[in-house]
C-alpha cells in the first residue's frame, strides 16, 4: 500500500485555491505539478517554481513542475487536485481524458453539485477506458487568496470537509491517501450526499443578487454579516427547504444550512439569519467587488441548476430555486438552464433513485447491459 | 358650468401626499375636507385645522373640515382626491359607496395600474347606483413628505401629469375642474393608457428587491443614481419591454421608460441605466429605509400583478415581471398574486380588448345586457 507521504500530486488551476493548495502540498514535501490553461499566469513560476505562503500556513513550497500542458501535468501523478471553478470541470475532464492512467484519482475541490458525476460521465462518454476514481470535496478546504504570481495567503483551514468518490467503495482509500497532506477529509456516504449538501447553492447566488446594486458598484461590505438581512435570510430558508426536499427524495442525509452553521462554526440561531449573525468566523468575509463573480457564474449553473434539474426529474417543485435561476439569467443575459448541469449531463437520466446510488457506489449502471460494458471503474 | 375656483374638495388620506395636497388646495382658497381612517393622525388638525407647507410651495392652508367619518368627508364635495396607497383603493371605494352623489368625481392620485377600473367595478358591484366619475392620475403630482402632524414639505411639482376618467368622455371635464388648482393635468386617451404607462411598475419593486440587503439594513443611498446599476438596469429593460408588449396588445400608446425619462426630465441615454445616470432630478432621492415600503407593498400588487394578470389573459408571457412578483412573495411571505389586482377585480374578465376600451370610454359594458342595466355612469 502506497505511503501517504509519497503521493504525487497534480494541482489543476493556478487561481486562488490552486496557488494555495499547490504551495501547501509542496511546502509539506509532496511532489506537485501545477497546471494552468493559460501560460501567462505561470510565467513567474516557470522561471522560479516556488510559491510563498502566508497566513494560517507560512513558508515556501518548491514545485516539481509548472506547465500549461495537461498531459505533462497529470502524467505519473497519483492524485489530480482540480481547483478550477466547477464550470471548468467539463472542459478539464475532456482535456485530461486521453492522458489518464488506471488507478489515478481525480479530486474536485469542491465538486459543487454533481461535479464528480459530470466528470465521471464525461470520461465514460469520451471512451477514456481507464479505471479512474473521481472524487469530490463538499467545499474548498481553505479560505484563501492568491496574493501575487507566486504567492498565496491562507486565511483559514476548515476542520472537516466531507468527500466522496465514484465508486464510493474507494472513498476511504482516497481519504487515506490524502490524509498525509489533509487529515481533514472525512467520508460521505456517496457523491449524492456531498452534492446535495452543497451550501454554496444557498449562500452564494441569492445574497449576491439581492445585494446586486452595492456589489456591482464595488462597494465594500460584509458579505454574510451585513449582506444577509432577515428578509434575505427568509429567502435562504426557502431555498434550503427546497434543497433538503430534493436531498431527502434522493435518500440523502440532508443537513440544513442552519445545522451546518452550528456543526461547522458552532454558530447557533433559530433561523439562518440568526446563526449567521452569531458566526464570528464570517467576520471580514467581504462581498465580491462586482457581479462577474463565481457566486453567480459558478453557483447558478453548477449548484442551483443541478438541484432544480434533479427536482424536476423527481417531480418536486422548487419555486424559490427557479426564481433565483431566472433572476440570474435575466441579470446576466445568460441561459444557465442550458449551460448548467442537468440530470442528463450528470449521467442520471433514465435512472431510478436506487440506480443513481448504485452508480455512485459502484461506478456502474446496473440497469443497462450496454452501458455496463462501457463503464470505466 | 361650475367655476373652477368654486370646486369643493375632499382629500382622502392624511399621509405624505394627502397632507401636501390638502394643504395646497386650502392655501389656494379651495374648500377642503381632510379625511383619515384613523383619528389619531388627525388629532392635532382637529384642534387647529391649519396645514403649514414648506418647500416649492410655502404658506398655511385652513381646512374646511377634518374628519375620520367618510360620509361626512365626501358629502357636498365636487371632487374626492384619493391619496391613500393603491392597496387601499378597494377599501375606500367600499367605504364611500353609500355616501356618493350623482355627478361626484373621484380622482386617484395615482391609480397605479387599474385603480380607476377597480374602484369603478367596486362601486358597480356595491350597487351604489349613482353617476360617479372615477379618474386616475398616472403619477402623484408632487415629490413631498408630511413633516409633522400639521405640516408638509413639497420638494417638487411635476410639470405634466396624464389623467383619465371612466367614462373617458368626462376626462376633459375633470381636467377643467381640476385646472383651477392643478393646471398640470393633461388628458390620456383612457384609463388603459394611464394604467399601462405606470412607471412605478418598472422603477419601484425590482431595484428595491435587488438592493434589499442595504435597504433592510436602513443604509442610506441614492435610490436611482446608486441603486440602479447596469445589471439592474438590464432587468428594468426586460420588465419595461414586457409592460410595453402588454400595452401594445391592449391598443395603448406605450411609452418606454427610457422615452419617459427623456420626455419628463430631458434625461437621455441609450439604456434606462444611462438615462437615469443623466437625470439630475433624481439627485437626493434616497432609498426607502426598510423593506416595509410602498415600492413593494403597493407596486407589486397594484402595478406588477395587474400587468401580469392582463398579460396572462391576453396570452402574453411576462417572465421578468413574474420573477419579480415571485421574489417579492418569497421575501415578504405574502401572496401578492392573490392580494393584487387581477383582470377579474378590474371588471375586465370576459371582455375583448375592444370591449375593455368601450368600458373605459363609456363606463358601460356593451356586451351583456344585464350588466348594462347595472352600470352607474
Amino acid at each position: 500500500m502506497k505511503s501517504t507521504m509519497n503521493v504525487r500530486y497534480a494541482v489543476i488551476g493556478a487561481g486562488n485555491g490552486g496557488m494555495a493548495m499547490a504551495g501547501y502540498l509542496a511546502l509539506r514535501g509532496f511532489s506537485v505539478n501545477l497546471y494552468n490553461r493559460t501560460r501567462e499566469k505561470l510565467e513567474s513560476l516557470i522561471d522560479n517554481p516556488v510559491i510563498t505562503l502566508s497566513g494560517s500556513v507560512e513558508g515556501k513550497g518548491v514545485l516539481n513542475m509548472v506547465t500549461d500542458r495537461i498531459g505533462e501535468a497529470v502524467q505519473d501523478v497519483d492524485i489530480i487536485m482540480v481547483t478550477v471553478p466547477a464550470t471548468g470541470h467539463c472542459h478539464m475532464a475532456k482535456a485530461m481524458a486521453p492522458y489518464l492512467r488506471d488507478g489515478q484519482i481525480i479530486v474536485l475541490n469542491p465538486g459543487r453539485t454533481g461535479g464528480a458525476l459530470e466528470v465521471y460521465e464525461i470520461l465514460r462518454r469520451s471512451g477514456c477506458g481507464k479505471s479512474v476514481v473521481v472524487a469530490e470535496a463538499q467545499t474548498f478546504i481553505y479560505a484563501c487568496r492568491a496574493t501575487g504570481p507566486d504567492s498565496a495567503r491562507i486565511f483559514s483551514v476548515k476542520h472537516e470537509v466531507a468527500l466522496s468518490a465514484i465508486p464510493a467503495k474507494f472513498t476511504r482509500r482516497v481519504i487515506r491517501l490524502l490524509s498525509g497532506a489533509y487529515p481533514q477529509f472525512v467520508p460521505a456516504k456517496d457523491v449524492m450526499e456531498t452534492s446535495l449538501n452543497n451550501f454554496g447553492a444557498i449562500f452564494h447566488p441569492a445574497p449576491t443578487l439581492l445585494n446586486s446594486g452595492h456589489i456591482e458598484r464595488g462597494q465594500s461590505f460584509e458579505y454574510y454579516l451585513e449582506g444577509i438581512t432577515p428578509s434575505i435570510g427568509q429567502m435562504l430558508e426557502r431555498l434550503d427547504a427546497e434543497r433538503m426536499r430534493v436531498a431527502r427524495a434522493l435518500g440523502v442525509r440532508a443537513v440544513s444550512a442552519r445545522e451546518w452553521l452550528e456543526e461547522s462554526y458552532g454558530a447557533k440561531g433559530d433561523t439562518i439569519y440568526e446563526a449567521i449573525q452569531n458566526n464570528p468566523a464570517y467576520k471580514g468575509l467581504t462581498a465580491p467587488k462586482g457581479l462577474d463573480t463565481r457566486y453567480i457564474y459558478e453557483d447558478v449553473p453548477c449548484s442551483l441548476v443541478p438541484i432544480a434539474s434533479l427536482a424536476g426529474y423527481l417531480g418536486i417543485d422548487t419555486p424559490a430555486i427557479d426564481t433565483i435561476i431566472r433572476l440570474a439569467n435575466m441579470m446576466t443575459g445568460r441561459n444557465f438552464w442550458e449551460e448548467g448541469r442537468t440530470v442528463d449531463k450528470l449521467g442520471l437520466k433514465g435512472l431510478s433513485v436506487t440506480e443513481m446510488h448504485q452508480l455512485a457506489q459502484t461506478g456502474e449502471i446496473m440497469k443497462t447491459v450496454v452501458r455496463e460494458q462501457e463503464v470505466v471503474a
